[in-house]
């Protein structure tokens, strides 16, 4: 095994629990065995020895956490955007996601996404696949080997999706969602199984109950969708008569958050009631700015997740949204929250800067453990970015650089080095 | 001088002036003398001595139109994206402008500009410079060397900003900009000056007289700014108690469209009245999605503009927008008007694709003359994606090449080349 301790010295920016920003010019970021062991202004004679990387005026900070994505959906980005979400699920979405029946199409498919994942400043996805059992475990694998961490989902859908895709019955899908748990096992470390029952209307009452029983069992995380759109939060309340709000039907099978750690992607629609319980239970929420303007969805009201508690990290939810950089997602999401703030809720200040950049790293970071930032003990996850040629004119503050790298989506062009867990993988 | 007739082969889009794409897979595009002769499937016997380039499995499409840039602001793109309009005025804008009174600074940052334009998509501008006379005569140089066609204006402002950048007075600002057209006048070919009052609160009365004398005697075009803000439009409203709404004081002293073509960045505050005037005089909007986003301004109401057969382009707005990629206007157009559909006004159908597209290219290209398609005789400006990369898996129809194309913003890495007036430039 590599060398996994050792020290970086450049511009380093990171945040902390209080969302707060912190920059340290020429300073030094000690990794040991994987984890940091702090931000230095002089490298303290205990590291002394330690192998130094010497990145001086170049940009380092933490790897970006994606709380959503669909691994399938990369091979259709940026198309079919004059749809809704329930036309283009149908259009779209299910069409594509049919083929990775076929492994041959998957591995091709599945290596771009792989490939350009790892060329990106992001670190830690929480990812979902399609339901093919091979096409999951091949996906995990190619992520894995690309240097990525989070979690992968097999998907679980045995209703409301086309004959091609639609999973037979309830227990088809669960026996396959164990084949798949069991297949994974032992294979793969970075990246870890959660379970992803696509969202409530794809998945009948019975099917539901068995993955409850295999979340026990198994001990897993969750993913899903929620509120995303008023269609389809009015046909959830036709289909869940029961549930007293889209939320709680995922929490009468332990989906909420209360049992296992769980994140809902979107969150555009929560009633009052739906964040209370999101509150209580600890739901993390994956803001997807992108995908809720690309599907006429509407603007997620983070500014009231923020100040309730409730935790958020930010989602590209590719193909939703067009692309996988989160560093387009923290500047679409300091968009939109001015939209929200102008047109919807004038008590909701709008995002700042420093907030989006805290969403995007620690935010959506701690739903993989300690992860996100440069405080001590947390996961050596970071990115090197040369800036300098953004800046070719005036001298600008550390802050300063660090915001127009992300709105100019420096990682696209200008990344040099990424670390996951103290292993370098760029 | 060189050949400027010739043949590009390849697969060719455009709009028409009903705002259709037309697409031509593996057609002829055929430039005759800097103008375009037509597309054709097949290539007419009367163009087969021309040149032939070979550009088969890539897009050709016409060249951008930014109707509102300044110039100067280049240089702090994406910083301060944390204030509003006014703020962000007095604590970055103005500051930067400023400095273009030194000649070498100005050198410097307007080369980075030119090189970073030359090397997009954009053909077109009407670019706002700053109060400075050799500044301004400079970069109408660069420009024209960098190969982009259009309009620079210096700007007029004799009150309402810092002492460093605000004119003595109204005479002065009058004799400056008269001293700059007869500078300009034999010089540049491409890039023709375009009297540019700032905006209303930037200009006494006074000043507005005298810039109406000059418009009259050069024959100029306009560009301000209109409606950007309700601040703003509060203030103008103050100022301006002679005026019945803003566009009225620009009306007021020839302005708005009825004397001279005229292009008003924004727009997002217009009230029915000032539409109605508008669509009487003729007004171009430059629609500028990414600024109003991040200057918490608001969604102008484009389709409403539509309806009224008001003319509309795009605009970058940098700096208020991060990015000079019209390609990133046409994708945040698209997106922004969904938001207003969804929040504003749920009759105000959000743009398409293809509207957007032409508001890209035709829709702005309009205020350049015949500007913005490849129907017979227009300009021939054109730019050549090679766009096979984006898309390794699947075989895309052409309008979904593009599509794709223009969302993951493929003129920033795949442009291959650029022609304007039918010169290549690059």
């Amino acid at each position: 095994m590599e060398n996994r301790s050792f020290v970086l010295r450049g511009d380093i920016c990171w945040s902390d629990r209080q969302k707060k920003l912190h920059c340290a010019q020429d300073a030094y970021l000690v990794c040991e065995n994987g984890r940091c062991a702090g931000v230095f202004d002089a490298l303290p004679q205990g590291y002394a020895a330690l192998p130094l990387i010497d990145h001086r005026g170049k940009l380092v900070i933490p790897g970006m956490a994606d709380l959503h994505i669909h691994a399938p959906q990369y091979a259709f980005r940026g198309l079919g955007m004059d749809l809704e979400l329930l036309d283009w699920l149908q259009q779209y979405a299910f069409p594509e996601e049919a083929k990775y029946n076929d492994l041959e199409y998957a591995k091709a498919a599945y290596r771009v996404f792989a490939d350009n994942l790892r060329r990106s400043a992001t670190t830690r996805i929480s990812a979902f696949a399609t339901v093919h059992l091979d096409a999951t475990v091949l996906l995990m694998e190619l992520l894995e080997e690309a240097g990525i961490a989070g979690y992968v989902g097999k998907v679980n859908m045995d209703r409301e999706a086309p004959d091609e895709l639609r999973e037979p019955d309830a227990a088809h899908s669960a026996a396959l969602t164990v084949e798949w748990l069991q297949a994974v096992k032992d294979k793969c470390t970075s990246i870890r199984p959660i379970l992803t029952p696509r969202f409530l209307p794809s998945c009948s009452d019975a099917l539901l109950e068995k993955l409850q029983e295999i979340r026990k069992g198994w001990a897993l995380p969750v993913q899903s969708h929620l509120s995303e759109n008023p269609g389809e939060v009015a046909w959830v309340a036709e289909l869940f008569p029961k549930a007293a709000f889209y939320g709680d039907g995922y929490d009468r099978y332990g989906f909420f958050g209360k049992d296992a750690k769980t994140v809902m992607a979107h969150c555009v629609y929560c009633t009052e009631e739906e964040m209370q319980r999101m509150q209580d239970n600890g739901v993390f929420v994956a803001h997807c700015p992108a995908s809720n303007m690309n599907l006429s969805s509407g603007i997620a009201p983070i500014r009231r997740f923020l100040e309730r508690g409730i935790r958020v990290g930010l989602g590209s939810d590719v193909a939703g949204g067009e692309s996988e950089s989160i560093f387009r997602a923290i500047s679409d999401a300091i968009q939109v929250s001015k939209l929200y703030w102008r047109y919807v809720d004038s008590a909701a200040a709008p995002l700042s800067f420093e907030e989006a950049f805290y969403l995007a790293t620690l935010g959506g970071g701690e739903f993989f453990g300690d992860v996100g930032s440069f405080l001590p003990g947390y996961a050596f996850d970071a990115v090197v970015l040369e800036d300098a040629p953004l800046n070719p004119l005036n001298t600008l503050s550390l802050p300063q650089r660090l915001e127009r790298a992300v709105y100019l989506e420096a990682d696209g062009k200008y990344l040099r080095e990424k670390y996951v867990d103290g292993k370098r993988v760029v």
